[in-house]
């Protein structure tokens, strides 16, 4: 039952005055369900929490925090219907979705618990004395990576699972070694309730510290401004616009100790259709991309907004054949009467703008939040003299730039902002032809697709869901994947420290067995 | 000879009308050499350059790179005594402290072009594809690390060559592929025209782009501002004073484009004596530190610059000879005469706050530019009630905190900024009974020391020389070691890309034979 209360330190609390309610676009009505914003004070009390927390949480091995994180995905689990049905109605997403992106969200805390157990991921190296040395010995030295403190989570509006309460960030700091107090999204404050209150149970059979993990409730900003600004957060993780995340970033570098931010803020993930893609299969890519569009009403971070090919017979035929793809696909509900209106808004903005053609646009009634899905079309040149045209739109919509030349469309590529993904249809020898479009991608983008969807986000250690400024605020981290742990360490070396006293991963004995570079070489043997 | 000019990509170039010349405080007089201030064209031609190398070094093998870097370590020894006698007169250092930089700066090459032909930097890792997984198929992804483009280095006042036109950041960042652009210290131009010829040379011997290395002279902060504001340089690594390093992190996180300053800004350098150091090996410990203060007039940025203790005889017995010891030193000529008078200036500003004692001063008429040694001393609730006492004083300068208990000294601890080094002093049971002072310690630095002096930085993979802010803008990276290269690079996955278009790292058959994670265990094999 939704009882609308934060947890701090794993209690529940409910200190406010300020009351607001989540909303169900789908009867487009308010859920019922009462939450009560966070107080300054119990702002306060689960950042001190958090802190005397990360005294002893910070030296828990891997294995203990293994279970913890374990723990949660089996509560998770157990939340059973409850959290599906409370999902659909606080998002509008379908069942489907809320079933897959429960597993998504189990399955990322169980593969950080795998990270923890096998234990290389902190990056042990080891210089070893030798006190002989001319002109000057070398002493011994030893470095591994450890938790920087506690981290605020900005819960995601378009994953309430997996990019939010219990999601990749939080699942990522916890598995560092740092505690986490959670922004929870107003959009879904019932679904993070819910998954609060698993990790609460979780860190209470486990025997976690009770600060490890707060959840607030908030409807504005001031909840995640005063967290961020507060002098014991040590880090921020964000998913959501460009605005939320610029403006925890200025804050952040503004304190009068900077924080790092990591902010994942988007992208219109440019698909580069290549001769040889559309006089191989380009019916097979336009039906493809139709269905990609669309998946989860355009509210993808992935979602393809920009395909980009060159002028030709071969072009138009794609670019005819998405349209009546696409308009054939049933229009699907967004997150919130808000983001509908925004996108209704983004998507008339941009039709108006010179030299832009609709290939398909649903104007038929829907119901209400559905986002009616639109394809339009621009030449190269409109497009590079027109910034407004490289502005992501948010929902189910693309526009094809129809380039004169592969250079005009290298030139397209070198304008665009940095972006999370960009994709590549084709065959091989197209790939080597056009190296130079090849290029201009891969500068572009964190992660670059052969012959895919850009939609689809892989959790495994090779992922990078990340990308060049304004992708994301530091396109050295990813936010997806096991890598994801990375943004919430520093190292620290130590220098002629006692054998007995270095923590387990230094020890000559390798006492974890783990992987480590040991006088530049890389090893598992002993010293 | 020195001319006074610039280096844009490998010409040399000398536009400007504003001269400016060196100065060497030995003999307190200008050298006589005159420098132009590289104009703003001169400067946007070398940011150019460096955009057009970057297309095709970025594709450098690692071998090839690396021999880039061994040239540049033989041109910089076959510059000779030329190179020892401007260091000398331009910084007022002795000579063999210029012998023992070029070497470090010559080894620090030299390891970098080791750690490029191994290969391994590059964090390659791979996930394969599992097509008959269920819901969903895996698609096959590999990621690694890929230079990020131009980088605007900053050399620093205190190692004309280690952390200068050829130093670390350089030489990191040349290893990562990354061209560069140096802003030369004002205080010597004139070694770092001779050094930035040798790259130069270099440069044209192995065949690089002619952009890949530019070198700018400036007397003000301009040439530096424009640099970093300009929207193709992509990182930023300066070592300096902690208004130097801000600036640049301000200027450039309001850029359209933020980028990465990695700005390392000094620090105290925390040394916790432990009883069992003051009552072993008391008188040894003052003698050392004595001579670690000294140490190139007190100049390094591991400088200790304050020292803790818990009040007793013992404590009074090592401060009384740590004065004894630091007042039979010669002084040395500081770096130049501005920096020496900020240095009397600091030294006053301390002996006339509330509470401090001076223990050992010396006021004796010296040679000009010449860095008078100073230890003081001050309580430990002094010491917390006044931030004042926390600040570096650049120069042969040390202030021992008494405190009253142990819980006092974590108090101070906890009190401090954050810092590049902590020492400890004392046997291993103390380590073990002052738990909590060690975790504060640690807590608050990058690297945390037993039974050592902070100064000495060893050129290591396990090396990291960072820490916390403000000892650096960004606690997860650092400037001295292996790991430095870091700091240049940004991750990129391949998703799905066909094996002969991948690059080496990536490919089934590993042909570099580098160590990679595949399917998350740690692996050189074949795939």
């Amino acid at each position: 039952m939704i009882e609308g209360h934060n947890y701090i330190g794993g209690e529940v609390s409910a200190k406010g005055v300020t009351i607001f309610s989540t909303f169900d676009p789908k009867t487009n009505k308010e859920t019922g369900w009462q939450f009560y914003e966070a107080t300054k004070t119990e702002i306060d009390d689960a950042v001190r929490l958090a802190e005397e927390a990360f005294k002893t949480y910070k030296h828990f091995s891997g294995k203990r925090k293994a279970e913890f994180l374990r723990a949660i995905a089996g509560e998770i689990e157990a939340l059973g219907d409850e959290l599906i049905d409370v999902y659909v109605k606080e998002s509008g997403l379908p069942v489907g979705r809320a079933m897959g992106e429960r597993g998504r969200t189990i399955g990322q805390l169980r593969a950080f618990a795998t990270l923890l157990e096998e234990g290389s991921w902190v990056e042990a190296t080891i210089d070893t004395a030798i006190p002989h040395r001319e002109p000057l010995p070398k002493v011994d030295i030893r470095k591994m990576l450890f938790p920087i403190g506690p981290i605020a989570v900005f819960g995601a509006s378009n994953f309430p699972l997996a990019f939010s309460t219990a999601g990749g960030d939080t699942a990522s700091a916890l598995a560092a070694g740092c505690p986490v107090i959670v922004k929870s999204h107003p959009l879904h404050a019932g679904t993070g309730e819910l998954v609060a209150g698993a990790i609460a149970t979780a860190a209470r059979k486990t025997e976690m510290p009770k600060g490890v993990f707060s959840n607030l409730n908030s409807r504005g900003i001031e909840v995640g401004k005063h967290l961020v600004m507060h002098p014991k957060v040590k880090g921020v993780g964000f998913t959501g616009s460009m605005n939320g995340g610029m403006a925890l970033y200025k804050l952040a570098a503004a304190r009068k100790e900077p924080i790092p931010v990591f902010a994942e803020m988007g992208s219109v993930n440019p698909v580069v259709v290549l001769p040889s893609a559309l006089e191989e299969n380009g019916a097979e890519w336009a039906s493809k991309y139709a269905g990609s569009i669309m998946l989860g009403a355009g509210q993808f971070c992935t979602n393809p907004g920009l395909i980009l090919g060159i002028k030709g017979s071969s072009l138009d035929e794609f670019i005819t054949t998405l349209g009546t793809e696409i308009s054939k696909l049933e229009p699907n509900c967004m997150l919130h009467p808000n983001i509908h209106e925004n996108y209704e808004k983004g998507k008339k903005e941009i039709v108006e703008q010179n030299g832009v053609r609709v290939v398909s646009q649903n104007n038929g009634s829907v119901a209400p939040n559905h986002g009616r899905q639109a394809v339009l079309t621009v030449d190269g040149a409109n497009f590079l003299n027109n910034p407004k045209l490289h502005q992501e739109v948010f929902g189910p919509f693309s526009m094809v730039v129809q380039c004169e030349t592969a250079q005009e469309l290298t030139q397209v590529l070198h304008a665009l902002e940095g972006q999370l993904t960009g994709t590549l249809l084709g065959n091989t020898a197209d790939l080597r032809k056009y190296e130079e479009v090849v290029e201009a991608l891969k500068g572009r983008v964190g992660r670059i697709i052969f012959n895919g969807v850009p939609t689809g986000v892989e959790v495994c250690p090779a992922m990078h869901h990340g990308g060049p400024f304004p992708a994301t605020t530091d396109s050295r981290f990813t936010s997806v994947g096991e890598s994801a742990i990375k943004r919430w360490v520093r190292p620290i070396s130590f220098q002629g420290w006692p054998q007995e006293l270095l923590p387990e991963e230094l020890k000559n004995e390798n006492p974890l067995g783990i992987m480590r570079n040991v006088n530049g070489t890389y090893s598992k043997q002993e010293i």
